[in-house]
């Protein structure tokens, strides 16, 4: 099992924008094949901060996730909200 | 809920004697009142990378174990097997 940790810093007001995004890219990714949790949270501290975690059952389920439509459609739409680029962990429970 | 992210850049070399720590620190976690889960995971790029994930029930159980006593024992050792200080983040799921 692949846990992913995608943090992202959202530009000032852009938040709810970026949710609303983020809610279609988590349901279409819990549709998905091979996924076993896909939740969006929020910073107690930073209402900016907004993070994705996963968690899916190999590398390879990964890669068909990045390459799906609604991947590839959604997230430079996020990109474009974001103050800079996602901070990307892929991690094993040890 | 709250979601804790505590992200670690383990010094070159130390990797498995921060591991020994913290399983200490986990078994010790796991004890406690109001925790949920509490896991340690390795970025499967970058083997220095060690990130805690952690579920508590409320912000005051997460006070109570900043200051227990296997966390005050434990933290001021792993930090010396750090690059830098530890990435930590406080989630609300959304």
């Amino acid at each position: 099992m692949i846990t992913i940790v995608a943090k992202n810093s959202i530009k000032q007001g852009k938040v709810e924008e970026f949710r609303a995004l983020a809610d279609k890219l988590v349901t279409e990714s819990r549709k998905e094949k091979g996924n076993i949790s896909y939740n969006l949270y929020q910073d107690v501290d930073n209402c900016n901060v907004l993070t994705f975690i996963e968690e899916w059952e190999n590398k390879d389920i990964i890669k068909s996730h990045n390459s799906s439509k609604h991947f590839t459609s959604i997230i430079p739409k996020l990109a474009e909200l974001q103050e800079s680029n996602s901070e990307v962990n892929l991690y094993k429970k040890l």
